[in-house]
């Protein structure tokens, strides 16, 4: 690969343990992007069990680096998929608090590989920008907490704090064996709070903390009516259209001005305090029609597209299909239509209370004539909330204000991160969300990178971060 | 083939002609269901470009037939399909009327072949029925016409009135090049009324007497929001979800009353009179709950659903798509959603002004962030109806009536035929229905079938009904 000669633009202004830890990035900075290329260059795509052996090596390679950086209790511990790897650092001392660090060494497939402009695992700098699969989503931010790690126990043979390191090879296809792991070693996994950079910031270079995500819960509407499709002329006029039932359910479901019409949907919802509009609307808003094709944005009445997106409640048909799909027409009355829904869900809702709601409400509104039956989806979480005043976030806000010359913006998600959830649940620590990708960074997609801004940049900010935590 | 021995049993009533006719058929029963078998042994389906030799077959055994019994200008006409076969009687005189007999010799598939009891192309009688492809659909009652013309000829040598044939070999697959043909030979197959034996009687032995058919008419209509699918967590809160919007536009059409709420859309039908409504009560009806497997029945407020099915207008979601439709969940909002409408209209009803009517209904009620647009399906007709009064009408209900024993009822049928709206589009001519199907013949279906007692009683029927058409 090529190097793009960038200096490291480095304030320093933290105290010698930190100014000595930036140093040795700045020096080192090479040598790091390197091996993180060493590290991207790893296909670990774990939904394709062709790359088993991939994932393994990805797995090592962390191993080998918390071994060199003199991490303890290093361990690739097996799962019924793939490897958890596990590390500790303990030298910080007992009044030191102790930060589980979570992060994710397996990245998405390539296709449409022919759409990559360069090899998808084969690191490429190009306009300050390192292309591969993994350099935004997670591997190039997993990889900058361990160059920092590294930085601060080869400069001072210590860091500030004590770290649990749990970064797992199955964020792509749903953490199911992490979720076991998190409960059934749950002393192992136990700190003081998390933090994970598997995230971005609103734009380029702009601090973002995200201090709020969505739960979701989901359902399946089926309605069947007549047990096989029957000719429109002999049976129209005597029998109920299950596609047409299944539009009366839904369309009572939520109205044309977006606000979602199931009694008690929103019951336990936490009202937007004047404080966070304020905060939402200071966020840089995506402009949507460009970014989307629309002919024009639509939100809840009563609240702005920020405020809906981020921290109200949605409805939103995933898929419905029903009778005939093909060219032309078919007169018929289709046996049966399905629609499939989820919801994502603020800080106050809770997911089975809402799936029991909504399954209330289409029984309630089942018109005769057809059999309506709901599906509850088992997958289903809470949303995530800390206060953006907890001095864990404050302190994050004033590490990146400092790297990056800028005022924090503070923004909640309409995404949900599930392993967010299950750390909440099992642990009820405070979460702090570090992510420094950026929207230009196409995850999933080809073409994926990561600005070098955001990889010098996020480092300082985390060593401002360790040594403002350690503070405390 | 087997030939169960079953006695013809024909009641002697009409005229000389008549009976020396009937006696005939009685006579030659045996001969006569054998060559319908041949008729029938040959797989003459118009959909499957493999079939086109047994098309020429089926249509070259008709032109033969009809030439055997002293029909002049019998011609296989060429088409850009399938060819029509077409044949003239003109020895009853200037005076006499000129019937126009259209029947079709193709047949639909016969998929699902292991669903068939007996070779569908290798007729067998079992239980009174003659089991094959075309039995009822169409082969057996243009047959039944045969079969009387030859009756009467081959006992005196004429007919009770002039016929014009024209049997077609495109009817399951659209008809396209019969109404280039009616149109652009005007002259030739022009007549003063037509009889049609391609519908059933509404149980087995009943005598039944279609007198309208309804017209349709359709459109898709198809909203488009982003032009991507979106991650429902990023996107949810600012974009209108075209699924849902699709579902408010539909459920504006017609409400839980099935009646439907598009403006002007009863405008032009033909109320329904006391007279009718009662004809209607007299038809035996349907148990759609057994026969459809429905919870109940269900049809427009204010109507049974036989007046619903037989003589108002209907509006139908054939199928209606978007976004994901496979196992589980993905939590996307959609870039598009479509459905597909049909209406099944009733005399008064035009089908062009009422596909108007509909876009506007759409555009109307279209919400805002979306694109929302309708195709216009090119496929419509008119409905039909001739006065069940006409005495064309009375005097085929008096010949069921002779024939089966039986008195004949009248109806209307949801369905559409769309030769009939043509031949009354391009002559303006009365359209005699007479159908001696039964509901369990299985029509483009496994084990398709006809009764050997409609085969039987429906020929006498015909013997009558040339004789009274005669009397005129």
């Amino acid at each position: 690969m090529y190097y793009a000669k960038i200096t490291l633009d480095i304030e320093f202004g933290g105290n010698d343990m930190s100014e000595k830890a930036l140093a040795y990035l700045q020096e080192h900075r090479e040598r790091l992007v390197s091996k993180l290329s060493d590290f991207l260059s790893i296909p670990s795509v774990s939904t394709d069990s062709a790359y088993k052996e991939d994932i393994h090596n990805a797995a090592d390679f962390l191993v080998t680096y918390l071994k060199d950086i003199q991490f303890e209790n290093v361990e690739k511990q097996d799962t019924a998929g793939h490897p958890i790897v596990y590390a500790e650092y303990n030298g910080a001392g007992l009044e030191a608090p102790t930060v589980l660090f979570y992060g994710h060494y397996d990245v998405q497939p390539v296709d449409p590989i022919d759409q990559w402009d360069s090899d998808p695992f084969k690191p490429e700098i190009r306009d300050g920008r390192l292309y591969a699969r993994g350099s935004s989503d997670d591997k190039g931010q997993v990889f900058m907490h361990l160059a920092v790690f590294e930085a601060y126990m080869k400069t001072e043979g210590k860091l500030p704090l004590n770290i649990k390191v749990c970064i797992e090879g199955e964020e792509e296809i749903g953490s199911e064996n992490l979720y076991e792991r998190l409960q059934s070693k749950k002393e192992q996994f136990q700190a003081d709070f998390a933090v994970i950079s598997d995230s971005g910031m609103v734009a380029k270079n702009q601090p973002t903390i995200l201090y709020g995500l969505k739960g979701f819960t989901g359902i399946e509407i089926t309605v069947t009516g007549p047990d096989h499709d029957l000719h429109s002329g002999m049976y129209g006029g005597a029998v109920r259209n299950p596609i047409m039932a299944l539009n009366h359910i839904l369309a009572s479901m939520k109205n044309i001005d977006e606000v979602i019409t199931v009694d008690g949907f929103y019951d336990d919802v936490e009202p937007l305090t004047k404080e966070e509009r304020k905060r939402m609307a200071d966020v840089p808003s995506e402009d949507y029609v460009t970014s989307t094709g629309i002919p024009e944005t639509v939100s809840e009445k009563g609240y702005t597209a920020q405020e809906h997106t981020m921290a109200r409640p949605t409805f939103e048909i995933n898929g419905m299909y029903g009778g005939y799909q093909g060219e032309g027409t078919k007169t018929i009355i289709p046996s049966s239509a399905t629609a499939k829904i989820t919801c994502r869900l603020v800080p106050g809702q809770d997911p089975e209370k809402i799936q029991a709601l909504l399954e209330k409400h289409v029984q309630k509104v089942a018109p005769k004539g057809v059999t309506v039956k709901v599906k509850k989806e088992k997958l289903s979480a809470k949303a995530y909330k800390v206060e953006p005043n907890h001095p864990l976030i404050t302190k994050a806000a004033e590490s990146y204000t400092k790297a990056f010359g800028k005022e924090t913006v503070f923004i909640r998600m309409g995404g949900s991160i599930p392993v967010v959830e299950w750390i909440e649940a099992i642990y009820d620590i405070p979460i702090v969300l570090l992510g420094f990708g950026t929207p230009d960074d196409r995850l999933h997609s080809p073409n994926e990178s990561f600005p070098l801004d955001s990889f010098d940049k996020g480092m300082e900010t985390l060593v401002y971060y360790w040594e403002k935590v350690r503070e405390n």
